[in-house]
């Protein structure tokens, strides 16, 4: 018995998340199809992060256990043959049987872009939320610098979240800014949030304050007193998923 | 009477091209169903580029004649307010009434762009040609010096065009590569094309000559000599409309 590791991209658009439900189709749900179609067998897969419906990944992780005579690095091309196109697993690798894509120590970087531009750009609009008015970069990167470190992040918790402990690190949050090919006004503004761990819509709430910052409409300080006074009343709102993109998953003493 | 031009970006990928078409979902077919309804009045609508079926655009271009009382250059935002999200108009402006969007002196700019990489990344597939092949960046770029210039481009014309001349002027092709955020293999290939008028498919089926340059499986010279033979079936294969997008169109003596 092997354990497989997939890297898995995907356009979120048009799923109801990575989690699979009853019906409602996701991302697990499609793979998992994709892998019983494939070995012949059914397979139980664990996923590392359950991206919520609309949000997109360019590296997701999942773990399955199989008897295959496949070579594990042939899975990737052999699985895509049966996924949507929306769907793809861009790696797969053998790793240890007692590895685990949420338990063991990982880093998850997520990136939220905002489209800075007086009118909505089409082809940017599945992968980006559109904000018209001006933002100002300095105190959004000022804001930003607030959830660096370790804290309880109950604040930036989407209510009906059921874990124990809220506190989490934020390694680190970047705002850049770039611009738009070809269109003469407006940019793209990235936010890349890396952490050990993320609550339930907490890189969307980070990014809808950090609008609000930006915006004018919220201090600094503001976010300060919100991430110690722990009420989710009090920060920002939930910046739409489409912005959203689990960029990757680092697995520390595995990977290095 | 006042003659407002628009500059028009959209995502093509549900649309029967721009050109107006019975039975058949178009761009212009929505931009004059929301002039219709703006202005409460039919009107006739010119169009610049007549971008094929999936083609995207930045920056097309269209005119037409109103008496309405709305200020020029807020004609855009109303526009919006009737338009699918996958078309905007980004610019709207009162141009001379003898201004005509395809008999006036222009350049226009279009990319074709190439998912290079060894598996498909889903958030780009909407916008790139994949080639999972190794492409030689070197050999493209000698082959696209090959189309600059003017000359009787009859080899990269689609079979069925009714156009009297098929002399061209392009101005310059650039073949520029692109990291892919996050992705640490492969890259985004950029074919950038720009040239004072187009054949049926010119773009597509250059695009699709310079990729199998890349692949080895075509010789700059063989290009040349398709060119200079004028005979569409010694150039390449049409590359797919996804990867293309008419970014812009300047239109000389007027816009400066």
């Amino acid at each position: 018995m092997k354990r497989i590791r997939l890297t898995i991209a995907y356009d979120g658009t048009n799923y109801c998340g990575f989690q699979s439900q009853n019906n409602a189709v996701t991302v697990e749900g499609e793979l998992v199809s994709a892998l019983c179609g494939l070995l012949k067998e059914e397979t139980e897969l664990i996923g590392a992060s359950r991206t919520d419906s609309g949000v997109h990944a360019m590296g997701n992780v999942a773990v399955f256990d199989t008897d295959t005579r496949i070579p594990p690095e042939k899975i990737a091309i052999a699985l895509n043959h049966g996924l949507p196109p929306d769907i793809r697993i861009l790696r797969s690798e053998e790793v240890a049987a007692d590895f685990h894509p949420r338990y063991h120590d990982s880093i998850k970087t997520y990136e939220y872009t905002v489209l800075n531009t007086r009118i909505e750009i089409p082809v940017r609009s599945r992968y980006t939320y559109h904000v018209p008015r001006p933002l100002d970069l300095g105190d959004m990167r000022a804001a930003a610098a607030v959830f660096v470190g370790t804290h309880d992040f109950s604040a930036f918790c989407s209510a009906g979240s059921q874990v124990r402990s809220k506190v989490r690190t934020v390694l680190g949050v970047a705002v850049d800014e770039m611009p738009i090919p070809y269109v003469d006004e407006g940019r793209e503004i990235r936010i890349r949030v890396s952490g050990n761990g993320f609550l339930y819509n907490m890189v969307r709430i980070m990014a809808g304050t950090l609008i609000e910052v930006g915006e004018g409409r919220r201090s600094v300080s503001e976010v300060e007193e919100a991430l110690q006074g722990g009420r989710r009343s009090k920060a920002g709102p939930t910046a739409p998923a489409r912005g959203l993109a689990l960029l990757g998953i680092q697995y520390r003493e595995m990977d290095e």
